[in-house]
């Protein structure tokens, strides 16, 4: 009898496949590959749960979390967040105004974003029946009209962008929680909005993704199954902290696969790549961001990183989970 | 330091507070107090958290909990249930094949009414942190355009009409946790929009509420409070099958604040009451619909019950937990 382990959550190989079992049983064929869904005209959904350990680490907390990863959903499919439903499961004995701070940093992203809380369900378990505090989230938006973004407008050619340097929610969560000191590293968690509304009117803007669970490498994976095309990129262009490298050599994880909360990958045509970085630099959240490669017609499934050392990488999805319980 | 209890959760009166404690430091005060938030026109939003021991119980599980509770919350308010968005949190260990077989029951009451599941996401998170397994749905209608169904429709004068006999889920999932023998009692777990979308044009329609956690005293102290308004129901009226009572008589509970998943209270002025229980009583799940009592100018803000006995006892809303994790 197959069981479940945390691997089957970490957003890689695993996950994959336990969600299309739930599809197939739940008996629904036409849930799309995406961050949110489009169900009709004017209307964007997304749901996600977070659970972290630690509930407050350098950068933010399981509040602020719950609603920056899910609004960055709807973002990054070009829908603009205006409702949040929240569902609370507390463990009995937590302390309320625990809890409390917890909405407080979630009303804040929200009155930033002018996102209003629409709905909610509070659930108090006993003791032991669930660790401290799990929060749900589903987020609703106006997507463009007559605009399309999403992955099957991800074509040949295009350029690959990266808004910011990776991994930081997974190594300030991970530095956390095993008390490593990691000098000014802080979770990169944040709204993406503010970010993208600015660059969706660019022509050749095909596709976004926020790189959380599993990080940009999962993300760039899903990617060139979902298109059937090649993705080749460079190692040294990939924008990675030293706090974080220290982070990952110290722990022996790549942070190619560590989680982000507030970096998207994007894919531009070419002809626009260099509009696209010009007005992303504008903003101090996406200062650093750069060209890391680009996809192609040949190698159709696979991602390959050219490394620093000259050869290529094949980068997979990972198959367990790195680093449970992070976001 | 005031920690959370179970009593919390309960949907009584500390659930009031902590909910309006939440609410403030999230830094929302529109939040209807309603089953679910019709945000704009055409778009009802809600969204709830099942845990429930067992997971399994006579006459549904927890997939087909975490559907009916959702969309029944959408169809109280005259809303077509829609779209789906769920997302799971299961602990490493438990069975694949028992998480895919609740999927299968929460996809079955999806295809009975068209619903889509349009988003969902899976954690697992490790051994002890979780208790088996929770869902949380968010589901989303249509409202019927120019049709106002709520709470600031209740009027003086108004007809309580139930729908069916109360409290059947509470105690089959407390006959099934405590290895009481209790017949062929069943929960009424099951989609109510089948049978509230025939009533939905009777003009003298003002209210809904479904029963879930708190029962039908909770809905009543709700309704009570909210419109400034005297309740006043007969005992002898209230239609409660032996099984649920010998239930009760066991372990001590109220059958007035045990839970249901298929029973709603109805407030209809007097002039429709005869219709409104002649339309629901076409469906098998209604057979039982009776006026219980009404809605009165005096005594704002109480419920008042008249006994069997003659008297008249006061019902407020219950403080703590009769049985946590129910629903």
């Amino acid at each position: 009898m197959e069981r479940l382990s945390t691997g089957h959550g970490s957003g890689g190989r695993l996950t994959s496949e336990l969600v299309s079992d739930i599809i197939s049983s739940f008996g629904v064929s036409g849930l799309e590959q995406e961050d949110c869904a489009i169900p009709e005209k004017g209307l964007a959904v997304t749901i996600d749960g977070y659970t972290i350990t630690p509930r407050v680490f350098p950068g933010g907390d399981i509040g602020k979390l719950a609603v920056c990863g899910s609004v960055n959903d709807l973002a990054v499919r070009g829908a603009e967040p205006r409702y949040l439903a929240m569902s609370l499961v507390a463990e009995e004995g937590l302390a309320k105004d625990e809890l409390l701070s917890y909405m407080r940093s979630a009303g804040s992203v929200c009155a930033e974003l002018s996102i209003e809380l629409i709905s909610g369900d509070t659930k108090i378990v006993p003791r032991g029946q669930v660790d401290g505090l799990f929060i749900t989230t589903c987020a609703l938006g106006k997507p463009l009209p007559e605009r399309n973004i999403g992955a099957d407008r991800l074509e040949a050619g295009d350029t690959l962008i990266v808004t910011t340097s990776i991994g930081r929610h997974g190594a300030a969560v991970a530095a956390a929680r095993y008390n490593l000191s990691a000098g000014s590293l802080k979770s990169d968690c944040t709204p993406l909005w503010p970010l993208v509304k600015d660059i969706l009117d660019i022509p050749g803007l095909h596709c976004m993704r926020d790189c959380t669970r599993g990080g940009m490498g999962t993300v760039l994976c899903e990617w060139a199954e979902t298109a059937s095309l090649g993705i080749l990129f460079d190692e040294n262009m990939v924008p990675i902290d030293p706090e974080v490298r220290s982070v990952c050599d110290i722990l022996g994880f790549d942070p190619l696969y560590l989680a982000c909360e507030g970096c998207a990958v994007i894919a531009v045509s070419p002809d626009d790549a260099d509009e696209t970085i010009h007005r992303l630099k504008k903003h101090d959240l996406a200062r650093d961001a750069t060209c890391i490669g680009r996809l192609t017609a040949e190698n159709s499934g696979y991602v390959g990183m050219r490394t620093e050392a000259g050869g290529i990488r094949l980068v997979d999805m990972p198959v367990g989970e790195i680093l449970p319980r992070i976001c």
